[in-house]
C-alpha cells in the first residue's frame, strides 16, 4: 500500500458523482490523483499511469467530493450531552457558559482532535469553526488530523451575564484574532486558515461588526457569524435597533459574499433578497434548528438561489457531529412543514453538503468537485449492506438511506485520512480515552451536574 | 461459544437499563438468561449460574430490551427509493401501487427477510407488519430471521383507482385474513402472530371496520390500521362522514385497546381525550410524517398517558428502516415545531421505543422490559466510538447521539440473532444479492422508470 514517488491513486470501475458545474455523473468511470490534486476525472486515459500508482478497484462503489461542514463548533465536542431537554436559558448559563468557560487550550486541542473523528469518520473534509476561545489548540489538532478548516475565535465584546473570563473589548478582540490569523492562517500546507468571528448580534456592539468586516476584507478571509439564530433574538434587535438582525446588519454595510451566516431561521422574505442580492452564504443547521430554534425557510432560499450549505452545529447543540444524517434531515423535515413532498430534493442536498459548502468557505476552486486540478478532497462510500439496499434511485440513496457508516474511505488534499473505515491520522483509542476523561474533569471543574433521569443504583 | 445444556447466558458488568415499572438503572449489573427467558436482573445471585452458562463480561456496554417497531411494511423493503422527492399522488398511483401489485410471494418473502437484516441490525427484536398481499411469505421470513412480528394483510374493500388484482369485497378480505389466521398464528413458538389489518378509511367500508373489529376480539388479537395520517384523509371523512377520521371510528365503536393507530397526525383535542379514555395504542412514525403528513401532537399525546409507540413506515415512505435514527427524530421535530426544547425528553423515547412498543403490540406482559420471567429480547449496546463519546448523560446519549452501528448484539427469545455485529440466523450476502436483483425486476415487470436527477454517462 505504500505509494511510489509518483504520489498517484488511480481509482476505476467507480460511480463517480463530479458535482462539477453540471453535476456530471459517471456510471463506470475512474479518477487519477496526482499528490494533493485530482489530474483527470471520467475516462481517465491509462497511459497518464505511473507504474507505481496505487490502483484502487471501485467495484462499483461511489466516489464524490468529501463533505464540506461550514458550522461545528469542534471545541463543543466533548461538552457532547451537556443540555439535552433543558431549556435555552439553562442550556446557555448553567452549562454551556460554565463548560466552556472551563476549558484549557489543551482541552480545546483534544476536543477538536475528538471532532476530527468524528467528521472524518462522516466523510467531511473540510469545515468551517465558529470559534471556541483557543484557535492554537484547534489547530494544532486540525493540523494533525489531516483535514481542512477555517478556525476563528468566539468573539463577544458586550452582553449580559457574560463570565468574566470572557469580558474583553473590542480592540482586545479584534488584535486576537489578528494576532491568531499571522499566527496560523494559510500553515499546514494551507489546509488551516484562520477566519474572523463574530458570536452573535447580543454579543457583539455595531463597532465590532463594522471593524471585523473591514479586517476580513482586508485580509481576504471570512467572517463566521449566528445570525437571526432565535426568536428572542430577532425581538432583542427589533428592541434595540427598530429592526430585525439582517436589516441591521445591511445598514452596518456587512452584508457580503464572504459573510458565512449561520442558521439564519429569522428572515423576512426581504431579508432573504438581501442575501442573494450580497452573495450572503447561509450555513443551514436542521438538527440544532430543531431543538430549539425553528424552521429556516431553505425552500424559499434554494429558490432564490442563495448559496445554502449545511452544517452539524456544535456537540451541545445537536449531539450528532454527522453531515449524513443532517443531510437525510434537511430532506424531511422542509417537506414537513410545507406539507410538501417535493421541496428541497436530494439532488439540491448534495449540492448543498459539497459544492455550495466550498462556495461558502469561499473555496469553490479549491474543491466541493471532482474536476482536474481541484485539491483530492473526496469519499468513497459502500452502499454495500441492508441498511442502503436495494439502491434504486442512487441520487437519492445518498440522501435518504445512506449512514455515515457507508463512508468507506476519506482522503483530504491527497492523503488519506481513513481508509477502509481505519483512520490513518490519529490514535483513535488515545483520543477516546483521553476525550472521555477530559470532559469528566471539565463537568467537576465547572460544577455542572446533570440529574439522573432514571432511578440508578450504582 | 455453543451454550451448554443449561440454556444459560449470563452478563455482567453492564449498565442495565431495564425499563420496568420504575425504569430502574444499574450502573454496573447482571442479568441471566435461561433458554427463552430473563431468569434475574440487577445483582444475580452467581449460586444460581450452571456450569455450562455463556458468561459475557459487557465491560461497561449497556444492555437494553429490544426495541419494538410498531410499524414497518416489511413487503415495501425492497421498493426503498421508488418515489423520494415526488408528490403524493404519484407516490401513490405511478410507482407504489404498480410495486406492490407486481410482487409475488417470493418477493415478498425476499423483502421481509432484508427488512428483517436491518430491524435486527437497529436492535428490533418485535415489530409489526401493516399488511403486504402475502402473509404466508412474510411469516416464512420472521420465522427464519428469529424476530417476533405480528403480521396483518394489506386489507381494502373499496376506493378509487385501485389495481384491479386488489379489488375485493369485504367478504373475500375477512376470510383471507382468517385463513390467514388459522394457518400462520403463534407459530415460530409463538413468535409469529397474525392481526387483522385495515389500510386506510380511503379504502376501507364501515361494514369492514366494524367486522374486522368484532373478529379481533374473537380471536384476541389486534387491528392494524393507519388513521388520520394526512389533512386529505380528514377532508375526505368531513365530506363523506361529516366527521373526521376518528370520531368517526369512534361512531362505530371499534376505538379500544386493541387498536393499533398509526400516523394519527390529524387529532382533534377531543379526539386525543378519546384514544385515551380507549386506550387507543398510536404508532408515530417521526419520518414518514415529515415526508408528507405533517406533525403528531406527541408532546400533548404524552401529557394526557396515550401509550404512544414508534414505528418507521416502509422503506418507500421514509427509506432508513431505523429504529434508533427515528428516536433521535422524534427528540427533534417536536421540539423544532413547538419551539420548546424541553418537550419529549430522551427518557419518554425510551419508553416509547420499547415498553410502550410491547404494550401497544398487547405484549406488555411478554417483553419489553428486562424483568424476570419475560422474554429474552434483549440488545448490547456499545457506546464506544467518536459519535457517542464523550458519554455524560447515557439515557440521553442513547437517543440523540448513538447510532444504529452502536447496536452489538441482538437476541430475541433466548437466541443471537445477531452478535459482535455479525448476523447469525439468516445469509445475509445472499439476501442483499437476491433483494437487489429482485427489486430491480419488480421496477421493470410494473414498468417504473425514476428520471435520472442527475446527467449520467453510461
Amino acid at each position: 500500500m505504500n505509494l511510489g514517488e509518483s504520489g498517484q491513486i488511480y481509482f476505476k470501475n467507480g460511480y463517480i458523482l463530479t458535482m462539477n458545474a453540471v453535476n456530471q455523473v459517471y456510471a463506470c468511470g475512474s479518477l487519477l490523483v496526482e499528490g494533493d490534486k485530482i489530474l483527470a476525472v471520467g475516462e481517465v486515459d491509462e497511459r497518464q499511469l505511473c507504474r507505481d500508482a496505487e490502483v484502487i478497484d471501485l467495484h462499483g462503489k461511489y466516489l464524490l467530493p468529501g463533505f464540506v461542514n461550514t458550522h461545528v463548533h469542534t471545541s463543543q465536542q466533548i461538552s457532547r450531552g451537556v443540555g439535552d431537554d433543558v431549556d435555552f436559558i439553562t442550556w446557555l448559563h448553567k452549562r454551556m457558559w460554565p463548560f466552556e468557560s472551563s476549558m484549557t487550550e489543551e482541552d480545546s486541542y483534544v476536543s477538536t482532535l475528538m471532532c476530527c473523528l468524528e467528521q472524518i469518520r462522516a466523510g467531511v473534509t473540510s469545515f468551517a469553526e465558529p470559534g471556541g476561545q483557543f484557535v492554537n489548540g484547534m489547530a494544532r489538532a486540525v493540523t494533525e488530523a489531516g483535514l481542512r478548516a477555517k478556525l476563528a475565535k468566539s468573539v463577544m465584546d458586550c452582553g449580559e451575564g457574560l463570565p468574566e473570563i470572557w469580558q474583553r473589548t473590542t480592540e482586545e478582540e479584534l488584535e486576537q484574532q489578528i494576532d491568531d490569523l499571522n499566527k496560523y492562517h494559510n500553515t499546514a500546507d494551507g489546509r488551516v486558515q484562520v477566519w474572523f468571528g463574530l458570536r452573535t448580534i447580543f454579543n457583539n456592539t455595531d463597532e465590532l461588526i463594522v471593524k471585523t468586516k473591514e479586517l476580513a476584507d482586508k485580509y481576504g478571509v471570512g467572517v463566521h457569524m449566528h445570525v437571526a439564530e432565535a426568536k428572542s433574538e430577532i425581538e432583542y434587535t427589533q428592541a434595540v435597533y427598530g429592526e430585525p438582525t439582517v436589516t441591521h446588519l445591511h445598514k452596518l454595510g456587512v452584508l457580503d459574499k464572504n459573510l458565512l451566516a449561520v442558521h439564519t431561521v429569522w428572515l423576512t422574505n426581504e431579508e432573504i433578497d438581501l442575501f442573494k442580492k450580497y452573495d450572503v452564504k447561509v450555513s443551514h443547521n436542521p438538527a440544532s434548528a430543531m431543538r430549539v430554534l425553528g424552521f429556516a425557510k431553505i425552500p424559499q432560499m434554494l429558490k432564490k438561489k442563495v448559496c445554502v450549505s449545511i452544517g452539524t452545529d456544535g456537540a451541545s447543540s445537536s449531539n450528532r457531529m454527522d453531515m449524513v444524517d443532517e443531510m437525510w434531515l434537511t430532506s424531511l423535515i422542509h417537506k414537513g412543514w410545507r406539507l410538501d413532498s417535493t421541496v428541497v430534493p436530494s439532488e439540491d442536498i448534495l449540492c448543498m453538503a459539497t459544492k455550495n459548502g466550498a462556495r461558502a468557505l469561499l473555496d469553490e476552486e479549491v474543491y466541493g468537485s471532482l474536476e482536474p486540478g481541484k485539491k483530492a478532497d473526496l469519499i468513497v462510500i459502500d452502499p454495500h449492506g441492508p441498511s442502503m439496499m436495494p439502491v434504486n434511485d442512487r441520487i437519492a440513496a445518498l440522501v435518504t438511506a445512506m449512514h455515515s457508516s457507508n463512508i468507506e474511505s476519506t482522503m483530504c488534499n491527497g492523503k488519506w485520512l481513513m481508509k477502509e473505515r481505519k483512520i490513518l491520522t490519529l490514535d483513535e483509542e488515545a483520543i477516546l480515552k483521553e476525550a472521555q476523561e477530559r470532559s469528566e474533569a471539565i463537568y467537576k471543574r465547572a460544577g455542572i451536574v446533570l440529574p439522573d433521569r432514571f432511578p440508578v443504583i450504582y
